[in-house]
């Protein structure tokens, strides 16, 4: 049997769907029952990581360190995980997450800007937290790209690198294609995080076991913004009838996501017409909202206006390009 | 590109997370929406299909009669499917059912008991209407007997012949097995019907397909009992990426989603809990509210008499066996 190292972000990654206001209750209250399921790594934070609460993309209902501290005390077996995004977070967030106990520290980057991570591994490797870095959006990067990078990030330090699918556009055979690739230029374990956009986060994941991947991400019921990420609870089974090893107790971890769906969420996600389209387009779907709004005064469809954004290579801080995307379609329109 | 064909059984499998309390404008509205997104078969009924409608499995809203009137004529394009199991339904629903339009009649049978179908079948045949069979709880035969009853089925006059995954118990490997042996042993389309209670309604389907299959179902934002069916509008995407076509409108096939999600469904269904545990345990999901009532007045874990249950192969009519394991783990919990 082969091992897998569980990555649990539902109280980071989940912050999405609720705007960041999950409260110090509901966190320690997760945390408590991840613990007892022996979750490997319970990770927590603002939905964009440390030092993201802004006006910009919300601020968060509790502080990062009011966040650190208590899910750290409510930690007995599990190890605390955080997530950074250089630009938002700095050097001196990573300091501080590592004063309240973080063992585990992610830094984010585009798939092709490794170069981001580079003075933040550094830091990490001194300050002596496990250091990963994971590449966003990773369905516009080719496999032997990704593989580049995650060699390039490893050089700078990481103990662990691997993709995200943000935008959910993975299908089982991309997914085993870039983690092949990455696992063959490393030494480090590999990591996949998914989501759900296509119905796929699960498959992907096991996909992503059998091609090498060590640590996989999940969220309890796919806690996480639109479709949600990759769901947990069913994760984790599933890995194991495919022959993997998680260390989690399975019951534990069931009412971990029934707790998780009462106390912390409104409704679990739900795979709607407009996350489908922002999947198979690969945009992310943070965009949605945008678009939507665009759209509607425009009296374009929202869903061109997702494919050619698509089409565009649209990533994370391009909004503008939402409005050049929705006056181009509308002015084709009135030419027709 | 390989062609796949579409079965729509929102409005009758869906049936069954409403306690089959459709009305005719759902029906109708529904019936438009998947028409004009060219589906090529829609089904409707009863959850249990002609003929079920009681005391014991529930009443339906709407008369069998009203409901194929009804879906018949909002079809312009899609053909209109039933669904009969023997016992429930009579040879004389099935001739009522094709003299209001049914084209397509589908015959479940549980996966080894094919010779219950053989009377039907041979109705259908001399009847003019294309005749399915399909082998349900089919994760309990193994690929061979699944080859050997489509073939039976197939000598009785079936035109298409296939398998359900009735409990959503299946991984990718354990349906490309179960297709490719049918596919091996007949002639006639191949069928797949997938459950999501381990989140690969999706992935089973592209398996399926990629197998052999050309028949495969799924209703809109996955309606149906529990975790619900197939997830339709994800599914026809997926495929068509992976090298099938459908002949489907994603636009209009994205609207029928949303349509079904405002008309149909109180909510889309979730994967919760109790229904990962019957998908695991390979027990119909159907048992989960007396297993829940028996389990809690006799104060033993609801989700150890499921895996029980999927130890002692219980199938549905077999509820009394619920009653036996909840009992036999009561008396052990009370001598430990």
């Amino acid at each position: 049997m082969r091992s897998v190292v569980i990555h649990d972000p539902t109280l980071r990654d989940g912050q999405h769907a609720v705007r960041h206001q999950l409260g110090a209750v509901a966190l320690r209250r997760y945390a408590e029952a991840a613990d007892a399921a022996r979750i490997p790594v319970v990770e927590v934070g603002h939905g964009n990581g440390l030092g993201a609460s802004s006006l910009q993309v919300g601020q968060a209902a509790v502080s990062d360190d009011e966040m650190l501290s208590t899910v750290r005390q409510a930690l007995r077996h599990s190890r605390m995980g955080v997530f950074m995004l250089p630009g938002w977070g700095t050097s001196d967030d990573l300091r501080r997450a590592i004063g309240h106990g973080a063992d585990v520290v992610r830094i984010g980057v585009h798939a092709t800007e490794t170069s981001l991570a580079e003075r933040h591994l550094e830091v990490l490797r001194e300050a002596g937290a496990e250091a990963h870095c994971v590449l966003m959006m990773s369905h516009m990067a080719s496999p032997d790209e990704l593989a580049e990078h995650a060699a390039q990030a490893v050089g700078y330090g990481a103990q662990a690198v691997g993709i995200m699918d943000s935008a959910g556009h993975f299908l089982p055979a991309d997914v085993t294609a870039r983690i092949g690739a990455i696992a063959a230029a490393v030494d480090t374990p590999v990591i996949f995080h998914g989501h759900d956009n296509l119905g796929m986060a699960v498959a992907n994941s096991v996909a992503a076991a059998e091609a090498g991947a060590r640590i996989i991400d999940g969220c309890a019921r796919g806690f996480g913004a639109g479709a949600g990420n990759t769901q947990l609870e069913v994760l984790v089974p599933v890995l194991e009838r495919s022959g993997f090893t998680t260390g989690i107790d399975l019951y534990a971890l069931l009412d971990a996501a029934d707790l998780a769906e009462r106390e912390l969420m409104p409704a679990p996600p739900v795979t709607a017409s407009m996350t489908i389209v922002s999947g198979l387009a690969g945009v992310f779907s943070g965009f949605k909202h945008r678009v939507l709004e665009l759209s509607t005064r425009a009296g374009v469809d929202a869903r061109d206006v997702f494919f050619e954004l698509g089409r565009r290579q649209a990533i994370a801080g391009q909004e503008d390009l939402i409005v050049d995307v929705v006056a181009e379609l509308s002015a084709r329109r009135a030419t027709t």
